[in-house]
């Protein structure tokens, strides 16, 4: 027999904790009922949401133009750097073209942060519950992941003191993520400020994962952490996947705030591995100018109709006996706490998530896929209305049927 | 003063050479003459070579379908694997979805096998002169670049006693490219099948670059390296990029040949590397199986007119003091030799392609940037048929200038 090929440590330790849950969920729906995911968060998947005419159409223009085919630089094309840096300007963030690194989505946007940022001496400090995409960047790069707790109780907010307390002489960089995936939290002002004041007593850069600027419920605002300080370096990633609904279109972007010019070395290191895939999709890039000139309308009614569902939720929820829902101020994500203790047979967040899919086809994700230390399962609210309230009512009858 | 931030050792070692030798290029084209450039490996610059119509309204289709905006599987989409299977399988090479891997061009794809395959305790042999992204690739993380000769008087092929000679214990694989950028050579089948015996022998893996697949001049036949064994495992990287057009689509793809069914824990490798950015874009990769449909006239029609200009450089440049051409048989590129004792103002390689742009407002790229050890300078001969007689005549003007 042929020797076996051995795959390389990095591929090895190059995981997806997400992947690897799901992929080991070893139940199948049950087929009287039609299964309903709210565990993928793209907004696209159902037709409820989609991308606005108008980008369509540039798209459109610049493909039958036939000169959006070609390399760009690996940095991203001017006319979108341009484009981004004038939409993303604002209070102490004041981008030129210079300072926009454009990337293959904001995952890659993220993975070039971390790699230009963290040695594999060093650590990271990220959101725990948080995306999982951030560990998955960091352990491939050998980076050791510190996680600091959000606080389900205080709307999700960051826990300050345990953050400080994870920083050390190895710590590179603090990573938060706002609008919170998996949390659905949107960070007040004050929050911000004083995790401004944690950087800069450590003098530390910040990584702040804004893909989901901007999509916030009434009453509540965005803060980008950049327009909030003339002081602490920051490497923003944003992109279009979300606001705009086109995750799959992988354009995504870093806007490089150096108020004290202290990041040039890192610029280059972000050039430098920015060559390793040579950036994203011409044709998108192209429109990209025109997809930011969307009117903002578009987002606000997205945003109505995704506030109503988190609404919908959360009043099919009330009364629902073992769940304690937090309520969402963004995003497209609500956490469900499940109270353990009240059920007779469920053992934990991932014994939850099977037996929801075997008696009710309702798929969520466990909070472990987001290092979640207690039980929750997320939901995401962007399908449509009408699979919300069939879903949501059947998690209700799950747990009734659950209880003690 | 604030305290500078330091980039990681990973980002500081990523380097292209192409870049660094053509960012240090300190000289300004010649004002009286329009600048033409013979240097980058884009064919679509011009205009005189493009995508298929059928391809374009593909593309218009799935984008009016708002189908295909959301996250794919990381791998890529079934329907573009299935057919990317299809279209590449043959001989030896019998391909199905699960042996596609789609990436976000060819260079990604080189990142993900290189990354999967090789530890950075061991070493990779890529050709020189080769394409300087291998070794960016490989340096990057950290793995020894050993390199294997190139023969410019047996066009191009390698040197087998070399590649064989730096074969040892902590070799990890053997990288190929063919038909090879910067030389257009196309290796014949009985070459291949040396490669193939040496392969065998020492039990390695072959990363197998065939962007430039088809791309081959008439009396020339492109043979796909696994089609012709059913012993060693090879991982073949293609693309949509230069044969269908777009290398600003970042489509690329992973086609793995494991006859000996040696290649699982490579697969897993892969597989878990490609969820860092979480594959190419979805419209793309929707209208993949219409693009690999296209009319096999249109590459014939389109390598009618690479091989036309060709032979015009080369007729151009016959009896040119002091060059000697090595025809190309295929791809795009030829190099020119530069016989540096027949000039009399010439010290090397770079020095010729300084003073060319100074003097003739031509770029080409000098062969340091490919790692050439002897001089020589590559042009690309995509651009219209007027622009090469243009271009090709001034370098002739150029060296008769300069001959001692």
């Amino acid at each position: 027999m042929a020797k076996k090929i051995k795959a390389s440590k990095v591929s090895k330790r190059t995981r997806n904790p997400i992947r690897q849950i799901v992929d080991n969920l070893k139940v199948e729906p049950n087929k009287d009922k039609e299964f309903i995911s709210l565990a993928l968060g793209d907004p696209t998947t159902h037709g409820n949401l989609k991308i606005h005419q108008s980008c369509v159409d540039s798209v459109t223009k610049h493909l039958n133009s036939f000169k959006a085919n070609g390399y760009g630089p690996s940095v991203g094309t001017l006319p979108a750097r341009e484009a981004i840096a004038k939409k993303y300007s604002g209070g102490f963030a004041n981008y030129v073209a210079k300072d926009i690194v454009i990337a293959s989505g904001c995952s890659d946007a993220l993975n070039l942060c971390i790699g230009a940022l963290c040695d594999d001496t060093q650590n990271i400090l990220i959101p725990r519950p948080g995306f999982s995409l951030y560990e998955t960047l960091a352990s491939s790069k050998g980076i050791e992941c510190k996680f600091y707790n959000l606080l389900p109780d205080q709307q999700w907010m960051i826990d300050l003191k345990d953050l400080e307390a994870q920083i050390d002489s190895k710590t590179a960089c603090i990573l938060i993520n706002n609008p919170s995936n998996p949390c659905g939290s949107v960070y007040p002002k004050s929050h911000l400020m004083d995790l401004i004041q944690i950087a800069i007593k450590y003098d530390l850069p910040v990584i702040a994962d804004e893909i989901y600027a901007d999509m916030v419920f009434e009453g509540h605002e965005f803060h980008a952490l950049a327009s909030l300080t003339d002081k602490v370096p920051i490497l923003s990633c944003g992109g279009l996947a979300k606001k705009y609904l086109v995750p799959g279109w992988r354009v995504g972007w870093i806007c490089i705030h150096d108020p004290t010019d202290v990041l040039s070395e890192i610029r280059d290191g972000i050039m430098n591995l920015s060559q390793l895939i040579i950036g994203s999709n011409s044709l998108i890039q192209a429109a990209v100018p025109d997809i930011l000139a969307t009117d903002e309308s578009f987002n606000k009614e997205n945003m109505k109709q995704l506030q109503g569902n988190a609404e919908l939720c959360i009043e099919l929820l009330q009364g629902c006996p073992g769940i304690t829902v937090v309520k969402p101020q963004g995003a497209m994500y609500l956490m469900l706490k499940i109270e353990i203790e009240k059920f007779k047979d469920i053992t934990d967040d991932v014994d939850f998530v099977e037996k929801l899919v075997q008696e009710q086809s309702v798929l969520c994700l466990p909070g472990q896929c987001f290092q979640c230390p207690e039980p929750f399962v997320r939901i995401v609210f962007s399908p449509p209305k009408e699979k919300i309230h069939e879903s949501v009512s059947r998690i209700k009858e799950f747990c009734l049927n659950h209880l003690k």
